[in-house]
């Protein structure tokens, strides 16, 4: 475990137990509010002990499930433990995890896909019941019990605000030069005394670099020397680039026209393949000075930090390859300065996303051929992961971009469809469709010009012909000619695909 | 016409003419940014005076289509006129005309349905193409320029901003007594320069009681006296009483819990029949000194002005009966106290919106059984009128409410259906769900979760066994089980009702 203390609250200090006591503490029935986004600054111990401790619970034919909270994903000792135990109950605001996924989609689990910027809000409201417990990894405490937050914010503050009682990992894994990064905001209030967020460019600083957390109400301090979940970085392949090249191109043409400043607006991106090159793309290309306004840091940000293109990024998390990890902290000092990590409550605050007006970069399941896109459901049920931050985003950004294959699993499915299964972002959030066959922008184009777009410069060619054939009946056959729709046979593409064809 | 100077700007007196002349001004193929809100502070005389210049043009065989924006929906005069002699190429961003309405179905012309808050940004970054002309009713013209708004503001801000030329016309039927109601903000900016809104409660008045108007762009002045298109008002039937009744019943519960204050907070309402039933019943109610902060001012909040149950209402236009006029008119003096209008950017802005915590209510046409809202698609194809600004509402409010009677077409049509067949509201945005039947209470219930409360509260008694049925059916053969669902059948509920069966 550690071999450097970071435990300076003598309080605090007097409450270090294992991993194994702190989670004898938490009991069936309750919930818990965790750390976590994306892989980074999740608690590394306490959940696994849960998990063990569930799992003799069962084993002496004891119900034992909890609710879990969380910023957004974690990592396979967090989600994947608890549900491979079955140990929970209800699980919020999003997962991206295989053995939770499975117990979700066999019905085995209750899950609620909540937009990100809407869950330390809920919790404070009362909406979504008592929390019990928190357990929140944090990089070091301070004499006086503030708390150095670790590599990822998410909705800590919330968590430590709201729960009964706390228990804290302090994990000497996390770089300690991460103090100073943070910029955690106390000016959030219940209505009706909430104030202007006093936001106004995406590398301000508002509030202050540690958490605050009452040290009466904390139960346990475990101490930990564990790594992130980092994800490994593959390198962009020819369909992400592609995507990426179009992205570009439309980017250059809205700053000629003058619709775009040179050095564009604050940039959000999600995570993955097409995010990176889009990254790699902006890299190479013409614009200097860009600012990134988002929920995530990965790999391609860091690099464009690196290179200096990037002025500065404002996030509520990492999210590295082992590599970038590495070269971020032998640097962390001067990275520091630009890098600025939030609670999620504000990285993803519609005002300040609206504020900022920023280019929203998000990937999808799925889109119809209106603009109407599916971000987590998979043939309408099946959930993937959740519709994370893309709907904070997508609403409020001044352009709002979402991007995807135009095909998955080998050709089989066209990721253009006559009607999406499961619609989270509608025709009135989705401004521009682009796949690696071109970019439709749908802005000021009425849903029958949006699906000329989409089916033209979207779909790919192996689909086309039957996307158009869809399309002109609809237009002569639906009883409605605003959204042509023909509603026998709208969803005979993913039945296809349920039975086994080609869609 | 007018029996009274309302233009005291000598520059602007000079270019009066009339509504045939001014109309003469507008060109086939222009862009032209109306003013209008819910039939209220539309232009009287020159849209019908063009209607009948496209007429002629047609009847020569010419080709004459304009594209008309506005702030919502209009009157026959403006809508219906210009619907009928089909000169009407692209609509935005909202409608409510049965010509016009007609006209789109039979996909004879064009119709982007827009958040409401995002069609002065839009127009103002670029995205819409030009703006050529605006045509705006006022209620009269200082001696230095400025305008004193009419009885709506809508988008009248940004079309005087951003159009090439300016048509006015001064309404003299309009109340002089308007001079001071309304509340102007020219803080708005292009990001990156944008700053907070500075308002913090719905009463607060942040700007100016004028309108801004480059003399040199006006190239018409119209004088006109004619009435806004003002809604007759029925009283609240047996279902939207007993809708009203569940919604107080909630709300007095959340206060009593403590998740709402004892005032409340900003009432956002739709127009109608419902809408007018809730704030019936606000007005008899338990609750003191509450304050609106919505789109439409309707006969129901100026009732509760009337009685002071309401301190304090802010929207950007009326939607009023006779009736009310008549005792809104009498008593302007005093009710312009302690009403606000604004644009429609401020009153339906998300910053604002999430701020005050607005309760939002909003009706619909169909729900699914997971609380999907279709509110603008009559069987997934044919528009009703738009989604106007309950996405705004809906996405940032504190609690998000949907209501609708559980039937229509004398029960022929649940408005409980296992899939919306167009989805304007996601599973995300959709807090409570109200029929005449009964309350869902969705918050913090899971997908599965919800389709239970939804089915045993909200559906009507003829169609809740077949709901039932084919929930428990999509439960055990659905691929996933995270929202359930059997594409096969899932619009079978429809094509029965497009059949002209029952559903």
């Amino acid at each position: 475990m550690s071999k450097e203390n970071r435990i300076h609250c003598a309080a605090l200090r007097s409450k270090v137990m294992s991993a194994n006591e702190a989670a004898s503490l938490i009991q069936s029935g309750m919930n818990v509010g965790m750390s976590g986004f994306t892989g980074a600054g999740y608690p590394k111990a306490v959940p696994s002990a849960l998990a063990k401790r569930i799992m003799d619970a069962n084993v002496n034919g004891k119900r034992f499930k909890i609710g879990v909270w969380t910023g957004a994903s974690t990592a396979p000792d967090l989600d994947g433990a608890l549900a491979m135990v079955d140990g929970i109950e209800m699980r919020l605001p999003y997962q991206s995890d295989p053995t939770c996924r499975k117990r979700i989609n066999a019905g085995e689990m209750e899950y609620i896909d909540i937009h990100l910027s809407h869950v330390a809000q809920f919790v404070w409201f009362g909406f979504l019941g008592k929390l019990d417990v928190a357990v929140v990894e944090v990089a070091g405490i301070l004499e006086d019990g503030r708390l150095i937050p670790s590599s990822s914010i998410g909705n800590n503050k919330t968590w430590l605000d709201q729960a009964d009682k706390v228990i804290l990992e302090v994990n000497s894994w996390q770089s300690s030069q991460l103090e100073g990064m943070h910029d955690i905001w106390y000016g959030t209030q219940l209505p009706p005394n909430r104030q202007p967020i006093p936001l106004v460019r995406s590398s301000d600083r508002i509030g202050e670099p540690y958490l605050r957390c009452d040290p009466e109400k904390v139960i346990a301090v475990v101490e930990t020397h564990a790594p992130d979940r980092n994800s490994a970085f593959t390198p962009p392949d020819e369909s992400s680039k592609r995507i990426a090249g179009h992205i570009l191109e439309f980017l250059q043409y809205e700053v000629k026209k003058g619709r775009l400043p040179r050095e564009l607006l604050p940039l959000q991106s999600g995570v993955g393949n097409i995010a990176n090159a889009v990254m790699a793309g902006l890299n190479e290309g013409p614009f200097e000075n860009l600012t990134a306004y988002t929920e995530v840091l990965q790999d391609g940000m860091l690099e464009m930090l690196k290179s200096g293109k990037l002025a500065s990024a404002s996030a509520t998390a990492f999210s590295l390859s082992n590599e970038a990890l590495a070269e971020l902290t032998a640097d962390l000092g001067r990275y520091r300065e630009r890098i600025i990590l939030r609670p999620q409550e504000i990285s993803n605050h519609p005002e300040v996303i609206r504020r900022l007006g920023v280019i929203a970069m998000n990937g999808m399941i799925e889109a119809d051929i209106y603009g109407n896109v599916n971000s987590t459901h998979v043939m309408g049920s099946q959930i993937m992961n959740g519709i994370g931050g893309s709907g904070d985003f997508a609403r409020n950004a001044y352009l709002s971009i979402f991007m995807t294959p135009s095909q998955a699993k080998n050709g089989a499915i066209s990721c253009i469809v006559p009607m999406a299964s499961h619609v989270d972002h509608t025709e009135h959030d989705v401004q521009v469709l682009v796949t690696e066959q071109g970019l439709a922008d749908l802005r000021g184009l009425s849903p029958k010009q949006r699906a000329k777009a989409i089916i033209e410069n979207c779909a790919h060619p192996n689909f086309k012909p039957a996307l158009s054939d869809y399309y002109k009946r609809a237009l002569q056959f639906s009883p409605g000619k605003q959204t042509p729709h023909l509603l026998e046979e709208v969803f005979s593409w993913h039945l296809r695909t349920l039975r086994g064809e080609r869609m």
